[in-house]
């Protein structure tokens, strides 16, 4: 299944056992485009006592990560049409915690998702940059190559360095992004990101991933993209924005009780059967 | 399926229907590892009134192909191991003409094939290379770069340089591949191969195909290092000789009757649905 590009093989744990010590071997196995299937990683749908389905998420290197928000949409969708959830709206357990979901259905399939992506952290020693700990960051001057452009800071459990531009046609994303994603003001590096706010309901946004590059999505990026659109007055809380990213759109907003919630389409490429011969 | 990581996505057309209009734009979408499943091309394996089966192959841009070794293992496995043939040897038809395999089992299962690879071409107007047409290009001197390497040509329906080296670790790959590749001296572009003997049965090789770069696996660039091995006096006809590619090994034999055998792996990644949402 895939969600805005970012491809992932799921497995259905529910019915069927895999060892602990299997997991990241048949991550790196599944995910490898020339001898396997081919995906940016593994996410495991299992049982959970502390929801009402749970998710595992292996990258391509066989690491294991916290969440992604659209695997999110692609299990939430899942465990839906499967009927291991029978309400539209449920709980999905994370290494990173519990996450609230919601499918919304054309006929009886899943054709999007919205999920709760948590609060923002605006504190510099949460985001984590350096300069006093307390401070938010919002529009301030951002030197960098002999110029100066203006960064807002966002945490959405990642960091994220927001930049807005008049288009987004000649944001210097391949110039600047790898300089800023590992500038030393950010000590655990930042992904990098390009907006352009088209208006209070849209806006364009490109990413440099922190470790990755340009990819065609980043969901926690497009919800820090909105944060800090409103933390500008470029847009507004309660209402939604549509985010056009390269690999699709999400529609992202920013409710009273400060959570961030984003609803995108979640897609299933293919089904069958993994023919895994581990030595 | 996959041949020493060479991987295609195979579709049965014995029991199913596609529109001719359909099949570019569909390899294009499957062989997409972000939307699709992810692989380097479509391989349709088809009824046929010239051979015991038919195969066509599409290249990930949409484009048909006339042939591929590794392909074309892949295609004997599935046709035998589905009972779609029911002798261990017969022929393929392909864009590209005919051709035998014999499969190798174990147990039930097919483990290897062996593909007949035809006739190969040494002169030089059929390779193409510049100079006396009729010609042979044999450890000729080869001036590059401001120096001078030894280059033996072979056309095994594409043009390869084979260039022999002492250690394939220090073989110049990344630097002089991309410049022979389109050398004046070929007119249609090169594959350019450098090749260590170890000893008469067995060579390491590491290859920079044309329009595409270093890759894991040439069959047919493999083929063309053993005849080239056989006209150098550096291997024997009539005798096997293990190729050691970065993909896998593949075992090569140059034939009385001048054609060329291929013997290596066929192996099956996964069985399932593409779920085709073609606008």
């Amino acid at each position: 299944m895939h969600g805005l590009g970012n491809s992932y093989i799921y497995i259905d744990l529910f019915s069927f056992h895999l060892e602990e010590s299997k997991l990241a071997p048949l991550a790196i196995d599944v995910a490898n485009v020339n001898t396997g299937i081919g995906s940016d990683g593994l996410i495991l749908i299992h049982p959970s006592e502390k929801a009402d389905v749970g998710m595992r998420i292996f990258n391509k290197d066989g690491s294991e990560g916290k969440n992604c928000g659209n695997g999110l949409r692609c299990v939430a969708k899942y465990a839906y049409e499967q009927g291991i959830v029978t309400t539209k709206t449920f709980t999905i357990e994370t290494k990173g915690g519990n996450v609230t979901a919601e499918v919304h259905l054309i006929g009886e399939c899943v054709d999007e998702v919205t999920v709760d992506m948590g609060e923002p952290q605006l504190r510099r020693e949460q985001i984590p940059m350096l300069g006093n700990p307390n401070e938010r960051v919002i529009a301030e001057p951002f030197p960098i190559e002999e110029q100066s452009i203006e960064v807002t800071a966002v945490s959405m459990g990642n960091p994220h360095a927001i930049f807005f531009v008049p288009t987004i046609e000649q944001a210097p994303l391949s110039k600047l992004g790898p300089v800023i994603t590992s500038d030393q003001r950010f000590p655990e590096g930042v992904n990098v990101e390009f907006v352009e706010v088209v208006n209070k309901q849209e806006m364009h946004f490109r990413v440099w991933e922190r470790g990755s590059g340009i990819t065609q999505a980043c969901g926690t990026g497009a919800c820090a993209a909105v944060v800090a659109a409103i933390l500008n007055g470029l847009a507004e809380k309660e209402k939604e924005v549509c985010v056009h990213l390269s690999g699709g759109d999400l529609f992202i907003k920013w409710s009273k009780d400060s959570h961030v919630w984003m609803r995108g389409k979640a897609e299933t490429t293919a089904t069958g059967v993994f023919e895994w011969t581990n030595e």
